[in-house]
């Protein structure tokens, strides 16, 4: 079976290693794990808060879950788990006038990145990650890999486009901010607003005009001569600048 | 071969693609290729600057540049780089009174995160980087390809240890700076130096004792309960705030 009808057509994910299994037993989870795969050393560590009737725990040696699984197992720990229904994205976001940092990712097709990004939204507390119909999905194993599980705790939900994205914002009075290296504002002389939705494209083309156009447009400064950045990077110096004030004191 | 004998021993270094590749010929350059593997269809646009008689080039198709080279060839531009004699890491530091930006590494060991962070350093304008003797090489094909290049136009020397790189700070009048989760002092809070070394260490145990002990400790705010930014970004965050002042304006 392949990775993209488990997770696309069958609502189920992988979860690999201990750390990112436990943040699917942390409590008020989206998801919930459907069955477990232990290399049989690992039980003892993991069976405190495994025991539940309802969940089935399968134990097997490495080479036999590299088998069953067809990618090398390191871990020794794997799960199955079930995504259930999207959420709608105007629930996520928090209602008017509390502060609201949500990150909206526009054609972004590439995991490491996506992964990336959900990591660094749970390092900065962004409320929610909205994805648009190109944006890969964050529940795909590499993915999950790389937000160090935040993909399974960060909510996320889908709009049909950019554009849709910049709608959203104006419903909830969200500031649209696009990142783009051509932008007439810098990040550093931003005064934040309260309220924000920083949008981000691909490396290349990077962010529609028909989305940048309805949108403030905002420039990181960087060393003349070299205006390159990994979008998962500029994502995280975008965020660190935007929740500054709420985490200031942490 | 192996890239580590390729790399290592042979003083050579591999280069992909015609951005990188045109690095190499970028005025001042460290580095100078050796050789030149090229599809037939990329001559043309390459011809003007590999002019020169004492640069073979060869022609060769992509299944025949990929049989030679052992990895799937997809853009066509390969070279063999030489590295020439590694710089002193003192002659790397501008002198005082001057404003200086220098990244120290300590004990990174992945390609991803070397590349990622010599992109960085680029992005920022850091004057060098300096690698203790477990970082890895910057010019691993992997690490020249996620630093876009920036691994061949970045200054970089090796110094024994992450104490030698305190000792060369101290040499220079730069502050050490260690970025840890454990920093008393925040990112956000701190009043860029003028001078400063940048330090950094591995996600999981973290800069040793014995270098932090000599440095000021920075931490960079983040929401309660996910202490966790990938290094090259964390180093990313802290790089872009050291050279906010250099940075303004442009």
């Amino acid at each position: 079976m392949r990775e993209r009808d488990l997770v696309g057509r069958q609502g189920r994910f992988i979860v690999e290693g201990e750390v990112t299994l436990r943040l699917l037993f942390s409590g008020g989870a989206r998801f919930r794990a459907e069955s477990v795969l232990l290399a049989p050393e690992r039980w003892p560590g993991l069976a405190p808060f495994l025991r539940d009737d309802d969940l089935p725990v399968y134990l097997a040696g490495k080479d036999v879950m590299s088998a069953v699984t067809g990618f090398p197992i390191h871990r020794g720990v794997l799960a199955v788990g079930l995504r259930g229904a999207d959420p709608a994205p105007d629930a996520l976001i928090p209602p008017a006038p509390a502060p609201a940092l949500v990150l909206g990712l526009v054609g972004l097709t590439n995991h490491d990145n996506v992964g990336g990004l959900f990591r660094n939204a749970a390092a900065f507390g962004a409320d929610a990650v909205l994805l648009d119909a190109e944006t890969c999905d964050p529940l795909y194993r590499k993915a999950i890999r790389v937000s160090a599980g935040a993909a399974l705790t960060v909510p996320f939900a889908r709009a049909p486009s950019g554009t849709a994205l910049i709608d959203l914002a104006e419903r909830h009075g969200l500031t649209p901010l696009a990142l783009t290296p051509g932008g007439a504002e810098t990040l550093e002389a931003l005064e934040p607003p309260p309220r924000a939705l920083l949008l981000l494209g691909t490396e290349g083309p990077g962010l529609p005009e028909s989305v940048m156009a309805r949108a403030r447009r905002i420039r990181i400064a960087m060393a003349p001569g070299f205006d390159s950045l990994n979008v998962a990077t500029a994502g995280a110096i975008a965020l660190h600048r935007l929740a500054a004030e709420r985490l200031a004191g942490i």
